[in-house]
């Protein structure tokens, strides 16, 4: 990759940069993080977005929560509390955010009855927390292998929204596939749904695969229909939010249609994301609330009115694919396919 | 209605007042268009645009063109014939803009024969370009009459882009059902998909059934999956571009898939149009071309640049909906149902 979503520069004292993502995709910039505030603001305002990527940012926002001086073990770990109970609150429904907040606080209880040494419980905080960062980018790595074989050749693929480097440590979840397959020779084109309302797919899929050198063509998410019935594609691949017990998947809005389109044209749709995207304590979809989200992301765009004033909006920010019109999800471990509660449950409970 | 999409002032000599619809939403404003240069240039920037209203403005446009003063009938057929070649340039894709300027000429080569007088000539001119006018107001009346049945009561409805109002003379023809429903006291939601990439929905239809008292949810293309899943609407109503000997119907991009959606959730969905708009030299949806437009369109909202710069985009302005998708067409006739040849075949060749 030619950049780097986010990357720690230094040791436990050092810092946290990232990609200022609200400036995409007109212009790079990367922004360095030195105070725990300073992540939370990041993550808040969208700076850094995406739910791997936000647990990476939010695990290395409490090693700079940490950073102020503590006089003993008891006092680390009441700030480290602290930090991450701050950090929670920047965005509330990122479960990846929670899972690495959760994991830091785990491993200092662990630590703590062994080790008193404020310093090394630092250093073990921090290594916590690059293992999270490691975790993800090996995660990304190995979605890709699985994934790559999927990638027609001379052909073309489909995504919607983004879950792609932008959203990860690197190479992205639903883009893993493409990446890897684009390294290994591989000539394809991905058309990218736009993804109203909030333009994921417009502003940072088609700028990550620009940077690849991949060719990308992009759309507006009603014309998904008219590209399937042209044959112009032969995998459709997206990402997850969360995906229950029986392969149910909700993702970004949209992803619903486009399955039911793609099943109509009888174009395999893949799901791509991490094993930690499952939700096994939900046996199937129904069981997934849908985050509602404000009308103002419909009826303004840049700041301006594009409907009537006092318009109401309906805004649901995810939906709920049934298994039955999926294909197959890869994971870092493999691909299950068909999708079904057993199928699901013969991934997890493999030795692999 | 509160608002007249475009009103004529005056007699022959008098003048065309239009919305300038690319104020709206945020302004209602009207301008006076005196010359025929200044509707030429209105329907060039979509100050008015749908299909029947260019019909209607090309029209009276003529009727400008022939203020001028002419020596003799030969001279204004010249006129006439330079004037309609001037329009046609406007938006030479518009099939409605033909008929109307055609109609114009033909009528005067039928008048031309018996009557010699510049002044009865353009006389009248004017009335065929009312009778346009009012025609096509008439229809709006008898489609709403034909369709007001079909509008769930305590329900709502989905429609697509803008057939309504502000693309005729008055009502629409998708929209046309609705208003005579709601002035029969039946109370109902109109979901709007945006309708991307010009936003016709979000500005327009919108626009349109609130100002009717209509209640009204804004939702993103993409929605309307998750929309339809919910069981939210019981009819889905939209216009079209064209529509061939077998029903098959081109519309604005995006009927496609919302038509596929409708159909897997047994959700009725009904065209509705004007007879003119049936193209019966067309045996199948096939032989309509889709009209390309610019990638720009999807790059770029409001001047600004939403993707990354040099990035391809794809642009069909259509999409083609089979007739097996299709419930009924409403037409000023009645209702096409099932859709097939025979019945539309049937529906042209009964008396009524």
């Amino acid at each position: 990759m030619k950049y780097r979503t986010l990357e720690w520069l230094g040791d436990e004292n050092g810092f946290l940069r990232i990609i200022d993502q609200t400036l995409l995709p007109n212009q790079l910039a990367y922004i360095d993080l030195r105070t725990v505030e300073e992540v939370w603001e990041a993550i808040r305002s969208l700076r850094v977005r995406g739910a791997p990527a936000i647990g990476i940012a939010a695990a290395y926002g409490a090693i700079l929560g940490l950073q102020e001086s503590s006089q003993n073990a008891v006092a680390l770990g009441t700030r480290l509390a602290r930090v991450c109970d701050y950090l929670g609150t920047s965005r509330p429904t990122a479960v990846n955010l929670f899972a690495a907040l959760d994991r830091l606080q785990e491993a200092f209880q662990r630590q703590v009855e062994r080790v008193g040494d404020v310093q090394e419980l630092r250093r073990m905080m921090f290594d916590e927390a690059r293992s999270i960062h490691d975790e993800d980018r090996e995660m990304c790595r190995a979605i890709g292998e699985h994934g790559a074989g999927l990638v027609p050749d001379g052909g073309a693929v489909l995504t919607h929204c983004n879950a792609g480097a932008l959203a990860t440590s690197e190479w992205g979840t639903a883009l893993a596939p493409l990446y890897l397959a684009n390294q290994q020779g591989k000539k394809f084109t991905v058309y990218v749904d736009e993804t109203r309302p909030l333009l994921q797919g417009a502003r940072l899929t088609a700028w990550e695969l620009a940077q690849a050198g991949i060719e990308t063509v992009l759309i507006c998410d009603n014309m998904a229909g008219q590209v399937l019935r042209e044959g112009r594609v032969q995998l459709v691949i997206v990402g997850a939010d969360r995906i229950a017990a029986n392969g149910d998947t909700a993702n970004k809005i949209g992803t619903y249609g486009l399955a039911v389109l793609a099943h109509n044209h009888d174009v395999p749709l893949y799901v791509a994301a991490p094993s930690t995207t499952f939700d096994l304590a939900r046996t199937d979809g129904t069981q997934i609330p849908i985050e509602q989200r404000a009308a103002a992301e419909i009826t303004h765009f840049m700041g301006k009115s594009i409907a009537p004033v006092g318009i109401r909006a309906y805004n649901p920010a995810f939906d709920v694919t049934p298994a039955r019109l999926i294909t197959g999800i890869v994971t870092e471990r493999g691909i299950i396919r068909p999708v079904t509660a057993s199928s699901v449950r013969a991934h997890f409970c493999s030795p692999g």
